[in-house]
């Protein structure tokens, strides 16, 4: 299996410079262990990492397919970025959501001008790729696809740019597009450092299809128990092919650790951080024991909370 | 009265590069208008701007004065600014500060390894001033010294290098530092752009000023009124004399808005802003009939948000 180059992640940081945001290393001031550093993906237009891979992707298509459209299936954060990438590039867009994703997603993919098409979870994938071959939309896949893994690797380029002593790269994972782009970027520029991939304890089944060395599916019904709606997602074959040149390890954090780092990263790195974009930093915080000492970039991957859930968090 | 120039900001700005984020500015695609970017200087060490002030000013001290130590007052930000650059240039720092400062600003302040001391409201400056003399400290003023206003200056120069066809750049009021640095650089290297100062109406203190042509006192039991714990102080004769020069206009938002903007940039630009951070975007939500129309920097100068009243403001 071809796997991403460090090539393809630089050719995809000149496509998306303009329209990404350039995020910065944010040092934690008041962190005792002194070696943290979030990498805030929260603050990227559509509010989460993901707008990096869809623009490398939309960016890629010629003008025919342009003209015809993409599709996207998500539970959430893949659907905004899609949509706001092909408005961007003025290309229609259809996206397909499970109904049960959450509100503030739905309306936002709305508001970028695609047509939202809720179906049963567990259905999406197959709508999509239905009404792709009905309509000759191109399918732009949330993680399965080397120029979602390429683009979504812009961040670890980032990283490397911004701390080259980086020792500890803290990476959520779930279909395993931002690890597989991130890790190898890490791996290519900063060979010294760890990358190690974070789940919920709920939905480990990268930890435990690492462990064993083959990919393990868990229930879906298992997954959809974490807060953490964003990491709900299984490795394909390709992602999983990254993952195990990549990743060195996994570390897995609790439902109570997971808002409790929602409520450190309000109070005291001042950014609304959903549930999956903050178990990295419960992995830093509660599970210090697992990780190797030493600079720790910590990436939060999103900031889609919704109103309710997150109101409720800090409240506890 | 010899006002700060803009090399005395492009000093400063090699001084501050160091231990400053380079905050990106974050185009806001949720806007109808898409014409809002928002500064996040909440995201600075300390959560606020006033880390570029106290960086430029404590690099400045010779070896002897380092040596004795800095001392500052303040109600919030400019405390925990002082003493995280004083820890950063190991040199000695006391605060002192009004008994009713926020708690999360006092205990931080402490953590930075600063001595605090806790005086009633309206006797923290002649305090600092008599411990300044008795200890030989060197005081660093909240916003009346020219370093100060160069430092804060700082995060102008950056608006402008990165959105250089800015037209309207609002920035919250207070003592005045910011706008003063902001300004002069805006108008040094945007000289089209307008700059536009934005204050709580129940601490307008400054829109009066500018009115009358001189600087008019506000009861201090007024001020105290906002939300907006860190715009209650009003601008030296220093400040004042920057401001008639560099700021174009006023808009003043009401305590409704200010937690209106609180919501809005928490749920939609993934930031947690205190009041006094939010009061720009409150002004570019609710005052569009005020502002020109065109390309605006929303300056969010801090994240130091009482825990308590961010969860309250947004469960409203």
């Amino acid at each position: 299996m071809e796997l991403v180059t460090i090539s393809d992640i630089e050719a995809a940081a000149k496509r998306v410079a303009d329209v990404a945001v350039r995020t910065p290393l944010l040092l934690q001031t008041w962190d005792p262990r002194g070696t943290l550093w979030l990498k805030p993906e929260n603050l990227q237009p559509v509010g989460a990492f993901k707008v990096r891979g869809a623009f490398n992707a939309i960016a890629a298509l010629d003008d025919a397919a342009r003209a015809r459209g993409v599709i996207a299936y998500s539970s959430g954060n893949h659907a905004q970025a899609v949509a706001y990438a092909a408005q961007r590039y003025g290309v229609p867009a259809v996206i397909v959501v499970p109904d049960v994703a959450p509100r503030i997603k739905v309306e936002a993919t709305r508001a970028y001008g695609a047509e939202v098409i809720e179906v049963p979870i567990g259905e999406h994938e197959g709508k999509a790729r239905e009404l792709a071959t009905e309509r000759g939309l191109t399918l732009v896949p949330p993680f399965d696809h080397a120029a979602i893994i390429a683009g979504q690797g812009t961040a670890g380029l980032e990283i490397a740019e911004d701390l080259p002593d980086v020792e500890v790269v803290l990476v959520p994972i779930s279909g395993g597009g931002l690890a597989a782009g991130v890790g190898t970027a890490i791996k290519a520029r900063c060979p010294g450092a760890q990358v190690i991939g974070v789940e919920p304890a709920l939905a480990a089944d990268v930890a435990d299809s690492l462990q064993q060395g083959r990919l393990v599916r868990w229930p879906q019904a298992d997954r959809a128990k974490t807060i953490a709606d964003g990491l709900r997602s299984q490795p394909s074959e390709l992602t999983f092919a990254h993952l195990r040149e990549v990743v060195d390890r996994m570390v897995t954090v609790t439902e109570d650790e997971i808002r409790e780092a929602v409520r450190v990263l309000a109070r005291k790195a001042r950014l609304v951080a959903e549930p999956s974009g903050a178990v990295t930093t419960a992995a830093y915080l509660f599970h210090a024991e697992e990780l190797p000492a030493g600079k720790t970039v910590a990436l939060v991957s999103g900031g889609n909370a919704d109103p309710a859930l997150f109101a409720e968090i800090l409240a506890g």
